[in-house]
């Protein structure tokens, strides 16, 4: 089993959410999700730290994607533009493949205070490399710190609907509305 | 040294203060707080649980102020507005007695992960109070939470720039630019 398995970071992850939602988070060892994943605890070493990197393995992606839209951002288009386009960039990145996921994961994150301290780092992380992004294309401060923290606001906002029971439309289509209504509400 | 001392609570936190600068958060004890501050452990406990609260146990306070200004706030003004009427009391809030103290302790919570999660989760709670405060008022979501997480991201990218050591303007002249200056932000 120590082989190579098609597919083996996606079916730890699946097999992690499922023990994560049936007997809880502390609960779960690596040995369990292995043995539902019909994979060994070596294996899922190869791909994941320990067992929290299941649910946050894919920041760093995600924040490397929106770090490269605000570099991509056609020169002179405004901070909140770049902003906007790094959420879009964000749309894509989120797609409906993820959702299942995501609202999984939103869950086992509500229920447990270290895990909810942990997404609250990662967003600070990724405010901050916002900022720094926007700093790049020559934004000044406080306006960069700003901007990042406004399209992390919206990030944070959006995504929360997006996770929600009722919800159908996808992540793209929300945060684009929500940076809408946040410049909106700004203008009133 | 069991009976009541002028100024106990302020003296304790000075002390604890000087001893997180002096010598790091994680080696100071109570017992050094209240050593250095001239009065009792005992006496520490009846203001604070543990030397953590001298750093925390203040953004209650600020909480309540600041749902109370929106409370507060003139029937009919926009939300935007009703956060800038929060950010203006928090104003008041942090007066320049407050400074010396706010620096020396963004030192040490910058200095570790702990206490920089605890701060993250404090301004949390005061984005989902504001967001509450507003729904009150009548506004409904996603722009309650969008304008509770646009004000919480002007407090704080204010609040760095009013412990930063060249600054010299109140908070309350601080954090009004800022808005101004997201304001301005999201118009563009």
């Amino acid at each position: 089993m120590g082989r190579w398995e098609p597919d083996a970071e996606s079916r730890f992850r699946a097999a992690a959410l499922e023990l994560f939602g049936e007997i809880g988070y502390e609960q779960t060892t690596v040995a369990a999700i292995a043995e539902r994943a019909g994979l060994t605890a070596r294996t899922f070493f190869r791909y994941f730290a320990d067992k929290r990197e299941v649910l946050f393995n894919g920041s760093e992606g995600l924040q490397q994607t929106m770090a490269n839209a605000l570099a991509q951002a056609p020169a002179g288009v405004s901070a909140m533009e770049a902003i906007a386009a790094a959420l879009a960039r964000a749309g894509d990145f989120f797609d409906d493949d993820r959702r299942a996921f995501a609202r999984l994961r939103s869950t086992v994150i509500a229920a447990n205070t270290d895990l909810r301290e942990r997404e609250l780092i990662k967003m600070a992380t990724l405010s901050v490399a916002l900022a720094q992004a926007l700093r790049k294309r020559g934004v000044g401060e406080p306006d960069a710190s700003l901007a990042a923290e406004a399209g992390i606001a919206v990030f944070r906002v959006a995504f929360a609907q997006w996770v929600s029971e009722s919800e159908r439309r996808g992540y793209g289509v929300i945060v684009k509305e929500s940076l809408a209504r946040l410049r909106m509400l700004a203008a009133n």
